[in-house]
């Protein structure tokens, strides 16, 4: 554990700060990718970078000809942001392609840059063309459901399908003293019964989730009833059938804005063999959040994806995001196993 | 109609603007006064300005030792306010008066500064400590009651006590998209539930009002779960009784901002019997906002309230608002029957 936690601290404390700091774009950022430029030519891989600035390093195979598997995740970060979201899923890549050593296939361990603000990176990689048959992506859970089910690592299925949408509700301004309560028409009254129907239109769907993460009231007076109400939907499923019935339920129309997409069931059986082989429950469970994974699922790579429990009840975006080093190891292990079947296949 | 309709005209353009605009402590409010000081003048009466500037103008009685009977309202509007909000009840105040004439006890006409930002002219005139025996406010309802009772005036029985209260909501911030419903600490949920409960307890208490006029979300994000939410309360009631009630109902402990104030029964029945005289329906009813008749009568002041009927589903601090011609004429001549009697007993 001693090198990756070391490596851990140095990409944590790069930006300063009260967590890590490392924005898209911005000098820390562009030190990370450095930093793991040099731990991969230490390791004797071949470094090269992408027109967007994506780190990929290679442990040629020794049969080149066939499609290459990569593992890695990004290195940028929120403002303050925690210690393991993306810089785990490097570092510990790095880790795992040693321990595999030269394989039939060609390993890389790729880093890519500017995933928080939407997958910029890897959907950069895509769109440049240069990709693996197949990629395994570590990543902290960030969120409460393998602490829950007491269980180190996970198994992602597939990556959920999200609609945001503002709702605005009108009603009519008047005074607060002089309208009695049935002659109102208040917008705040309408939208506190739509924030209860949201909760439980998503209770209902099984795996769905759906937030109202912003509610403005107008005027926004004390003694005035609210005129009106805008409201943001945030409404995710983990697939296309599940996110439209969600999507009905709150009279949202059809929209996707992000769809739904699969894991590879080949690479989810490696990898829940892996679990398996190590004496821990084989948890799948569909990832909420967006990841490089996605991106490179829809572009036709035989994705997969390892989640490693989140404590603290699963926090994230936060300096109190933590990951034992218990599972660390466990992911790391369970990484090379996988990494080392894919490679060889 | 003709005067008091061109005065009230004349007072709505003193500032500009889209509605009225006689801010308190601004100059078109001082050129009010004036204005009325000229009429009252050119009435005959004996005019004074107390030291916080409210005007009285004097119609000796033949009785002046006895204790005086005044009338009025107040001059100020707040910014784009309506056409009758005050402004009625000073300049029918001054054809009321005209049309009694010589009475046995000193009939005044009174129009208070700075009523809009909290009733400050009126308690300055309570803290000077020259105040009449008896008064009558005329006022435009600013509600829709009367409309809806189809009765152009109504007699005022109390004016509600009030109590204004913060109330946050402490929940957890999270991930929308990571965080399953049922780990959720959603202070927005939580927050909802309130408003909700807000509307239910006061329609359960006749004459109750209680409203959540403002409300915010922190972070306020469309993908983070509300981790706290602020709103406040404005809770109303006809009596202390009756606002304890509320107040429990709605867990904010028992401390009244504003005590409910009671109109002097005396008055009161000479008004419902001025209101039967002109063949209209005696309405009763509270007033859910603050009045200067209020200050007078919590000062021992024997008060009472006339409203006259807001149209356009009594709307309020707009241009919007509106009161018929008819039904104006309607409120001068109860106003002059019931100063009559008041001043002659």
């Amino acid at each position: 554990m001693g090198a990756l936690d070391e490596r851990l601290d140095l990409l944590y404390r790069l930006g300063g700060g009260a967590g890590a700091n490392r924005i898209a774009g911005g000098d820390a950022e562009t030190r990370a990718c450095e930093l793991v430029s040099e731990w991969l030519e230490e390791a004797g891989l071949e470094v090269e970078r992408d027109a967007f600035g994506n780190v990929v390093g290679r442990l040629r195979g020794s049969r080149p000809e066939l499609p290459e598997v990569w593992t890695g995740s990004h290195l940028d970060s929120v403002p303050d942001g925690g210690r393991y979201d993306g810089a785990l899923g490097v570092v510990a890549a790095i880790e795992a392609v040693i321990a595999v050593g030269r394989a039939e296939r060609t390993l890389g361990v790729v880093a890519f840059r500017d995933e928080e603000r939407g997958c910029n990176g890897s959907l950069a990689a895509v769109a440049g063309g240069r990709l693996p048959g197949r990629f395994v992506e570590l990543h902290v859970e960030q969120g409460p459901v393998l602490e829950r089910l007491d269980a180190p690592l996970g198994v992602v299925t597939s990556i959920v399908g999200s609609t945001r949408r503002e709702v605005v509700f009108e009603g009519a301004a008047g005074h607060a003293g002089t309208t009695p309560m049935d002659a109102r028409d208040d917008a705040l009254v309408a939208a506190a019964e739509y924030v209860l129907r949201v909760r439980a239109a998503a209770r209902a769907i099984d795996g769905a989730v759906a937030t109202v993460g912003r509610l403005e009231v107008e005027p926004g007076a004390v003694n005035v009833i609210p005129g009106r109400v805008r409201l943001t939907v945030d409404a995710r499923a983990p697939d296309a059938d599940r996110l439209g019935q969600l999507l009905e339920a709150l009279d949202l129309g059809p929209g996707i804005d992000l769809a739904p997409v699969e894991l590879d069931p080949t690479v989810r059986a490696v990898l829940r063999e892996e679990l398996e082989r190590l004496g821990l429950p084989a948890v799948e469970l569909p990832s909420g959040a967006g990841h490089d994974a996605g991106v490179l699922a829809a572009a036709g790579v035989e994705t997969g994806m390892l989640f490693v429990r989140s404590l603290n009840g699963g926090v994230s975006h936060s300096p109190d995001e933590l990951t034992s080093d218990e599972d660390v190891a466990l992911a790391v292990d369970a990484l090379t196993g996988a990494l080392r079947r894919l490679a060889d296949s």
